[in-house]
């Protein structure tokens, strides 16, 4: 009622405002624990919205609308005729995730426009507050007078209340996500893709996203002076970066918002946003750790390509298996075992064969010696972003995968060519942007036939993650961000921040298949490096959640250090809960996380260039029972630069309630297994 | 020889260096001063050019290069494989301007470029480079692999060496140039249209623009973070942003270069990079004066629609003409005479009839009235960007000024549905950015078919200027930023420091069609006032150069002031020299120009929100000659806040060599006419 009346008050002091003759309007509506407040309505003819936190403007008032390419603007002329509020409070359950249920809970503004100008046209946006952020979305309804829709640019704007720090790496440029997080006053930020984290000045942490993108494109940060920022969609080869036929609803636009830095990780608003799982019985979706045949061709011992160098040969397959079987891991993945990888298939000129074995790589026969020794091959597809030769093999390809009993695939969108390849169906090719609406749904498409056959995506050069593992369980992870192979040749490699810059970022977006565990770390290969000490390398099976993470280094090697390695064998993928402990973007992180299958508990912590030293309640802990501490921790040496490799293993007894002391060496990082007694 | 050997030794230089299996290579040429060096090569495969004014570094490594919509990009796998040489000098001159003669005198460098992937293909660069700045453009030859190119994005970047201020404006928004400046770090940029000017820390100051706009899209910079700019074409709805069939070349990509501020004003790189006349006699584009039904409109006073209060009769245009030729004026504009402004002109949606006009306005008996007068009517022609409606009544448009002895022709793109509005060639409608290559072209072809009417064009909502004037003589002005019109409706109004800021900015690309002289300054109508005291009103007629200049204010206004109105009616608009005597970008300026039909020189002087007190040595006076000084200046009371109208008009002889002493009020200004003797 109170509601109801406030947006009646809105509206009286709207009408009696001199200005157009169009009555201005403004509705009203707060997150569950009333602290967030979104204002949405017309003024002077355009549709705005604002959002406070305890009374005190976070988003100032920002724009909404739309430019077209074959219909006048919805940027003048309009006018909120119509709310509609809602509440929604549920729990649900993941399949598979770093939390076992999470809570889905906020109120809810549909506000409709109507367009001023010849015949009039309407769109609504849905505002959903939550207590840890917003989101919003625009609905274009069935009207005769907007019925094909084609998006110019969509142009909501984003007008931060106070200016701040920001963490981005920057959009419009052509390597797939794959750049340093930059770390700059939000002034001084360039074009953005999303996760975009700010630390406003008064201390509020926000985090600019998307959720569930759908047969849309991906929505860019554009800087446009000040604190203020518009989307920018990805470009499109075709025209208009958007083409649907209304009805439809754009994707959710998110900030997530919270005091503390750990407030956003343990924030689940994208997933909330997104729609309940469409598959049905997802139990064929099972969480793994695996190894393979693909840092042996970073650090150029092996080669993809075939010769006398070529990796994914059958015997070092069995070798792989051998080592998987003995030490427990689920997956083997192999890459490189099909034709296509010589010749330039970086500049995706090569059509690569999906289904057809280099000679010295017999498939069959691998996969029947994997299966006899209970491990599942990780199948792959480098497409090279060359859509047009993989789309026509996809469903040939997940076929043969099904039938050796390949249940998971890495995918691979490497676009060196200046971007993705599809046929122009004039027997032309039309490159399009990583992140556009035709890979948007090119990467749907993908999923669905995999689906289809019981397979789950591991996408690398990927679309960014919104979410869509909810709908869409068997999409079990990404790349998405610059991973561990940038210590093999990365110019320069990962700095010491930037696995910390991506638990704050891109990790806020969902699964990242990082690929840690390397510990062979200086040099990895002839001149280049990992930034990181051993423990941190450990830390990362903990803090970059995935469900499906790999033993990224090479059996020799683990073999060789089978202290550390136990805490690779031993670490879970599936989680019943996720606590971030402390952290600061950017600086240093801790998280626990409680095996799904078992009441032990887990932490990493990690740190950027600077070494930590601080203490952890272990109240997160079962209360009533003891657990064995194992800590992988930096030793007395330890610092990324000089001993990376310096670690020290113990245990101890510890319980809830008890205060852990944790030191971490410069670019270092703990890892802890508290095994329940 | 030096300079061969100097590109020899970096080539080898490059081939020592390990790295991939391309040789680098490295060009360079300096210029004329010797002052100015650009290097240009490849290397890791990355094409890339850097700029050093005595030695130190301007612009650092920044890349060269395109993505296609319909090919693999040219960003890697890049060679440096050939380089042409070459020195130019020249005077040439122009039909009408600011100067009567321009040297040309530059070095130039073109270094071809070959990709390594696949069937090789090549582009080249060429640089320009002179004492006052750079241009390079790309050039497409004739080849077999790249015939049909469509350009995604062009990759050009522009890495400043330094940090600094910036003078910009916004580019990606939607309203044509007609925004305010920002002055911000050069890292707090967001995305900028050209010119865009900065000053770096170390004092040099930059301008950036493009030369010969010709069939391409209009280019933005885009900031990439730190002092990194990337090249972003304006987008079209097409698809491709630019699609040319080769052998083509891009517009010239420039950068002024000037110790001092005022360096960039003298700078004519624009100029110098456009193609010559390519109108033959253009005797026919004449300079002139004008007065017009146009400030009474946007004070409200009259309606360009038809009604009551219509603006455009027959009597009341026979009443601007009998003003014009009572006081010296060539021109009357008279806009709202056709039909077409009933409605939604404002959204494109209503069609003008370019040639019907409205009941209360005889056009042939006004036409016939002018000429009796010894008058000119401008024509007008308000498209509203509906180009759809526009082209195909063009050339009887211009067929029917042409007979009505009509040799001009104020052209209007008010785009406010969303774009500029083109068929289909299905019977719907495309929505293009204003300034793409669908615009670019079309802009092209009204001055084209205009010239062929013996017709001048003065666009309004243009596209940028880039120096075409040069080639098309009869594209005399352009409006391309905020104009006087704002001090009538806008909000906020045009502020002290605007018209300051565009002689640094805007006016670096060319002339504008500002129109100044509004002495009702305060209110120009109920709410809405000019922010500059009556002595800069006079003072932008030498200051904003073009050499077609409005009278804007009512006759009846300048009736009541003959003091300040005999500067509008004595200041010529056709200059044989123009010296920049002092200023600072956005804060003030003093600019002598000398008429190039007498010895008179004239004087124009103003500043931003904060006085001035300077003195001006008259060392551009003709040696041996007196000159009547006749001085409009702020009065002791004047500013432009309280006393705007307050001017002093006094008279002194001088000579060359005598020193000036000018005091500008806060918002002010200073004019002054010397007559010779």
């Amino acid at each position: 009622m109170l509601r109801i009346l406030l947006a009646c008050f809105c509206l009286i002091l709207g009408m009696g405002l001199s200005g157009p003759s169009r009555a201005d309007a403004a509705y009203q509506v707060s997150s569950p624990d009333g602290r967030l407040t979104v204002e949405v309505g017309s003024s002077f003819g355009e549709a705005t919205y604002q959002v406070s936190r305890d009374g005190k403007p976070v988003i100032t008032r920002s724009k909404l609308g739309f430019l077209f390419t074959n219909a006048p603007k919805f940027d003048r002329s309009l006018r909120a005729i119509a709310q509609e509020t809602a509440s929604f409070d549920e729990n649900w359950d993941l399949p598979w995730g770093e939390v076992k249920t999470i809570r889905n809970h906020y109120n809810e503004l549909t506000v409709t426009f109507e367009d001023g100008r010849g015949a009039p046209r309407r769109f609504s946006v849905t505002f959903r507050v939550f207590d840890d952020g917003i989101g919003f979305r625009y609905n274009f309804p069935d009207q005769p007078t907007l019925k094909e829709v084609r998006i110019g640019e969509e142009l909501t704007q984003f007008n931060l209340a106070e200016d701040g720090t920001a963490w981005w790496q920057p959009a419009g440029e052509w390597n797939r996500y794959e750049y340093l997080y930059h770390r700059t006053a939000i002034r001084e930020i360039g074009q953005a893709h999303t996760p975009m984290t700010v630390r406003l000045n008064s201390g509020l942490h926000l985090s600019f996203h998307e959720a569930a993108l759908v047969d849309y494109a991906s929505m860019w940060l554009r800087h446009a002076g000040g604190t203020q920022f518009v989307a920018s969609l990805a470009p499109s080869s075709r025209g208009a970066k958007v083409v649907r036929t209304a009805p439809f609803s754009t994707p959710w636009r998110t900030i997530q918002i919270s005091e503390k830095a750990t407030g956003l990780i343990e924030s689940h608003l994208i997933l909330n946003l997104n729609e309940p799982n469409r598959l049905g019985d997802v139990s064929w979706v099972k969480p793994y750790k695996y190894v393979g045949i693909w840092w042996e061709m970073h650090i150029n011992k092996s080669t993809w390509g075939s010769g006398p160098k070529h990796g994914a040969t059958t015997e070092n397959a069995k070798r792989y298996i051998d080592f998987a079987a003995a030490n427990g891991f689920r997956g083997v993945l192999i890459e490189g075992w099909n034709v296509g990888w010589d010749g330039d298939w970086f500049g995706g000129e090569t059509g690569f064969d999906f289904t057809k074995p280099y000679p010295d790589f017999d498939l069959a026969a691998v996969a029947a010696y994997a299966k006899q020794k209970g491990v599942r091959l990780v199948g792959h597809h480098e497409t090279a972003a060359n859509i047009a030769n993989y789309e026509p093999q996809m469903e040939a390809a997940f076929k043969l995968y099904e039938s050796l009993g390949v249940d998971s695939v890495k995918t691979g969108y490497v676009a060196d060519a200046g971007g993705a390849r599809f046929s122009d169906g004039k027997g032309g090719i039309v490159f399009d942007w990583h992140d556009g609406q035709e890979m948007v749904r090119h990467h749907l498409r993908v999923v669905e036939a995999a689906a289809r056959h019981r397979i789950a995506i591991n996408t690398h050069e990927p679309i960014k993650d919104t979410g869509l593992r909810r709908t869409y369980p068997n999409w079990v992870a990404r790349e998405g961000a610059r991973g561990q192979e940038y210590n093999a040749w990365g110019n320069p490699e990962n700095p010491p921040e930037h696995e910390v810059n991506l638990v704050f970022t891109r990790m806020l977006s969902g699964p990242m298949d990082f690929t840690p565990g390397i510990f062979a770390i200086n040099p990895t290969q002839p001149g280049h490096r990992a930034n990181t000490t051993l423990a941190k390398q450990l830390a990362l099976y903990v803090t970059l959640y995935s469900p499906v993470q790999m033993a990224a280094d090479l059996p020799e090697v683990y073999a060789a250090n089978p202290g550390p390695f136990q805490f690779i064998k031993d670490v879970p993928v599936d989680w019943s809960q996720t606590i971030a402990l402390n952290g600061e973007v950017g600086d240093y992180v801790t998280i626990a996380r409680k095996d799904r299958a078992s009441s032990d508990w887990y932490l990493g912590a990690m740190t950027d260039e600077n070494p930590r030293d601080f203490s952890v309640r272990l109240d997160f802990l079962d209360a009533g029972r003891a657990y064995r501490a194992e800590i992988y921790r930096d030793g007395p040496q330890a610092d990324w630069k000089t001993q990376p490799n310096n670690v020290v293993i113990e245990q101890k007894v510890v319980q809830r309630g008890d205060v852990l002391r944790v030191k971490l060496a410069p670019g270092g990082g703990q890892a802890i297994r508290f095994k329940a007694q």
